[in-house]
This record gives C-alpha cells, sequence and structure tokens, in this order.
C-alpha cells in the first residue's frame, strides 16, 4: 500500500466537528473555532520510536501518547484544544495495520477531548517512526496561565501522582484540559505548567521565568504506585521520591497561587474531582533556586533528569 | 551543542510580529491574529532529505523551502500566513552551523512574509534530516477559494512557466500570496490550488472535487526555460510539453474563473504584476477527465508524474 492511498483510506474517518468548515482534502484546512475570543493557541509535538515507545507499544497508545501530550500543553495554559494536523514519518516497508491503528488511538482520544483532526501527512524515512502533532486552541486571554506569574508566599499545586511514569503511564495518561479550566474559572492561579521533564525541571521553569525561588516539603510530594513498586524491586531503580522529582513525562499539572486560597481549593477540589489527587507540595519563596525541605532541614533539589528509553 | 541548547540559542531571534502575545518558550504560543474574521487556515508540510532537498542543497534555501511550501498552500486558498512551528529531527551528530543556515533561510522568507516564528522543536533521528512547518493563517471565510467549485465554461489560468523545478527553482520559488489576495479581491475566482504534484495532477484534484473535466490547449501551456534547456541538453529528459504537464515542485497557482473575465483579468494582471506571466490554458467542460487540444485534435492528458529525488 502506498503512503497516498493509505492516508486516503484514513482521512475521510478523521474525527471533525462543527468548528471544521474544510476538512483534509483541500490545500488547508479551514477553521471556525467557537469561542475563541481572539487569542489562539498554537503547538507542535512529536514523539520519536525508541525515545517515547518502543517498538512493543501498542499503536494505539502510540497515537493516544501523541496527541495527548499536545493536549497537555494546551491545558498547561488553561485553553481549550480544537484541531490537529498529523505528520508520520515511516519506512518504506511500513506496517498499514501499525498506521491504521495509531490514527485509531489518535482518533479515540481526539473524539474524548472534542478534537477536530483536519489533516495527515506521510512522509518516508530510514529512520524510527516519528509522530508529530501540531494542535491549535482557543482560549479567552484573560484566562491564560502562563509560566511567568508566580509570586513569593505563593502555594505550589500538583495533581496526580509523580514518577515511574515510565512504566506505562506515559501510555495512557489523561491531559488534565477539564481540570486546568475548573482551576483558572475558580481560582486565581499566577502560574501553571504540566510536567514532561519532571518536577524539578519544570518547577525550575516556573522559578526561572517568574525570577522567584522555591522550597518543596519532601512528605508532601505525592509518588505513584509505579515509582515506590520499582524501587522495591528493582535495587538500580530511584529512590522514590527522587523518581517523584525527576522521572519525566508524568503530565499532571504543576501550579502556584496565593497561599490564602490554598484551604479552599483543597476542599471544592475534592468534590469536583475526587479521583484526582492534588497535593500542596511547598512555597514559592525570595531566595532564588529549588530547595528540599524535610525534617533535617533543607537542601538543594537534585537537577531535573529527564528519562527516555534511550 | 546539545539539541536543547542549540534551541535556546536559536529562539529568542525568531521572528515575531504584533500579533504573537507569547512566543516560544512557554507550553504553547499565544496568538491574536489580526483581520482573522473568525476562520482559521491550519496547515503542515514536511520536507525531507534526499526527496526534497540533497545533502548539498544550501541551508539556507532548505529553510525557504521548507517554509515556502506552506505558504504556497496558503496562497492557494487565498489567505494571508500569521505563524509558524518548525519541527527537526536530525542526526545525533548534527551540524550546529547547518541547523543555524536553515533557521535564518526560514527566518528571511518568514519576515519576507510577516509570518511570526513561534517555536521550534528538535527530535533525534538516525534516518533522514526532516523539516516540518506547521502554519497558521488567517482569512476572511467569504473569500476562500477551495478546489471544489470549478463550473463548465471557466477558464483555466495559471501564473508563472512549468516544469523543470528540479534544477533549481523547487529551492527558491516565491509562494504567491500576494497574486492570490489580489485575484481573489478582483475577479470571482471558482476554484485555486497551488500546484506541487503537476499541472495534469494538481488540475485534476479541482476536476475531480468539482466534478467536471478539462480541456487545455498545448500551445498555451507556459514552460519553463529550465525545462526547455533539459530536454536540449539532455537525451533522457522529458520533452518540454510533458514537464510542464507532469512536473513537480511548480508552486504555481492554478484557478479557474468564468470566462467572461479572461480578458480583463489578462489586462489588469499586466498592469499589477508585470513580471509574473498569467496564461489561460484552456476551459472546463462538462464531459470528466482531462484532455490536451493540439492542432491535431484532443488526447487524455498523461497522469501526474511526481519526480522527486528518490
Amino acid at each position: 500500500m502506498k503512503e497516498f492511498d493509505l492516508l486516503a483510506t484514513i482521512l475521510p474517518g478523521l474525527p471533525r466537528n462543527g468548528e471544521v468548515i474544510i476538512p483534509a482534502g483541500d490545500d488547508c484546512a479551514l477553521l471556525d473555532l467557537a469561542g475563541w475570543e481572539n487569542s489562539l493557541l498554537f503547538k507542535t509535538d512529536a514523539v520519536v520510536e525508541g525515545v517515547h515507545f518502543t517498538k512493543e507499544a501498542d499503536p494505539r497508545q502510540v497515537g493516544h501518547k501523541a496527541l495527548a501530550r499536545c493536549l497537555s500543553d494546551i491545558a498547561a495554559m488553561a485553553g481549550s484544544p480544537k484541531s490537529a494536523l498529523i505528520t508520520l514519518a515511516v519506512g518504506k516497508d511500513f506496517d498499514a495495520d501499525w498506521v491504521f491503528k495509531l490514527y485509531e488511538g489518535i482518533s479515540e482520544t481526539a473524539r474524548r477531548y472534542g478534537v477536530s483532526i483536519t489533516g495527515g501527512e506521510t512522509t518516508c524515512t530510514t529512520g524510527p517512526i516519528m509522530v508529530s502533532v501540531a494542535l491549535v486552541g482557543a482560549i479567552d486571554r484573560a484566562r491564560c496561565v502562563t509560566r511567568a506569574g508566580a509570586n513569593v508566599g505563593d502555594a505550589i499545586f500538583v495533581t496526580g501522582e509523580l514518577g515511574g511514569s515510565i512504566h506505562g503511564r506515559h501510555l495512557t495518561f489523561d491531559p488534565r484540559i477539564e481540570e486546568a479550566k475548573w482551576l483558572v474559572n475558580h481560582f486565581p492561579l499566577s502560574a501553571m505548567i504540566d510536567l514532561s521533564d519532571g518536577l524539578a525541571g519544570d518547577l525550575r521553569h516556573i522559578l526561572r521565568q517568574s525570577n522567584v525561588g522555591g522550597e518543596l516539603l519532601s512528605n508532601a510530594i505525592p509518588i505513584s504506585r509505579a515509582a515506590k513498586l520499582s524501587a522495591k524491586t528493582d535495587s538500580s531503580a530511584k529512590p522514590p521520591l527522587l523518581a517523584a522529582l525527576t522521572d519525566g513525562e508524568d503530565f499532571e499539572l504543576l501550579f502556584t497561587l496565593p497561599s490564602r486560597f490554598a484551604v479552599p481549593l483543597l476542599d471544592e477540589w475534592k468534590g469536583r474531582f475526587p479521583a484526582v489527587k492534588l497535593s500542596c507540595i511547598g512555597k514559592i519563596v525570595k531566595e532564588q533556586g529549588l530547595r528540599l525541605r524535610d525534617s533535617n532541614g533543607t537542601r538543594s533539589a537534585p537537577e531535573h533528569g529527564y528519562t527516555h528509553f534511550s
């Protein structure tokens, strides 16, 4: 099956929504984004075989991951994802069934989040398979949360449990789109990022761009079962706290807000998202850098350590 | 130099414009597109080493081509290009100087067309270099021209001269953004496409999507100097007319409009774009399929023959 024929088979079945005026099949996709309020979010992200997924991974999960990574970036700005284009680089002897299942995974996730897929392109490579997703989203600019707004005294929060994503969750995680929108609609968030490089590394992005420092309470950091289990069963694995601080691909939300909102937020969150953990893990301080506090005092937090397969 | 450092060096110098609220460096780019009128054009396109450019090609021209291919698609809908994100896949031993020059070429072309570059991503591959561009554009939806509107009796026009693009023009062509906007602002175009796969193949896209047929006048088809020269000096080269019909990557505009506008269009075009040839090359007919007419009568036009390096 040639690449062109393959896409011709796939494109008509891709998700659309009421915003798609011209879907795949013309020179460009044409979109009429409801609720756009004159501001557009625009993001691309690629996953590469051997780096972000292995040959053995379920192609549906690879498709989910490829799109969900971009969705997580839209969530990190509290935006609404709208439409995606897919670029796929495969070898000449590619497995058509694998590609169909990849698009199934992409399409299922797109439908779940109301995203249209308005085009696909397949190119040939002699290297590893690559799936690149371009995504546009809409946002009310007044509600957009960047990485640059954290203030001294703010509380630091994180959703979910961290570390050990490589043991499976990196292929199945739910991007926190609804959670992020609810947060900005109910609380005055000052900064937000999604965790892709690890808590310590990504929090440093907020600290640097906000020109502040941070202090984390070791005991408050939520550690995933996978990270704990790994430390128990594999003597070469990271200690659980280090895994939670430095493992990549958690795709949880990390955000800050004035500390007087910390208790009301925790209360209201439990009612709205009972299945998703929310933890207050520290505070923003004046002194630059990131420190960890435990019963022995404070020490500098580890540097980010993004762990890929390679 | 690591990929992250490379991008950190490049990103701050990328083109911005007044529409960019948040440039590269946050989770997503945030854009406020002037003149958007609630409709968005969205396109991705990739160029691959060994297919769309050779190792020996000037990386600045490769950058130009990567962006200009997407610009040409925006032109084909008569839209205004606004902002692009770049995804670059290179080997571990990549040449940083090559990448800088690539971005120079991208940036120069972006500035010329008023396009912001709002992000870049570099991933690692063991395969050929790939440059994927995602582009958003704005359009007044009432002026958007698709491939599906050609009517029986319409005249068929093409800009520029066709064929032989592989001898150099594929790396240096000017996307017809201004020409397309002028056309839709002054004449009732019924269908338009940009020529990427060759005149015969791309005209068939219009014919199929408009559910009509076409007849081309062999003598009227503008043939490039490069195609003529190649046929003269290389006995294995295509005859010039065949090259003009089937060579890929011309990136000229092919469009249709009611035939009563043909003469006024040719007149006004000469005054507005004296350096760009415009040719009336045939007409839309009822009978499906594409035919060529010359002094010997009519015959079926050749199928499309996209010629890449591979």
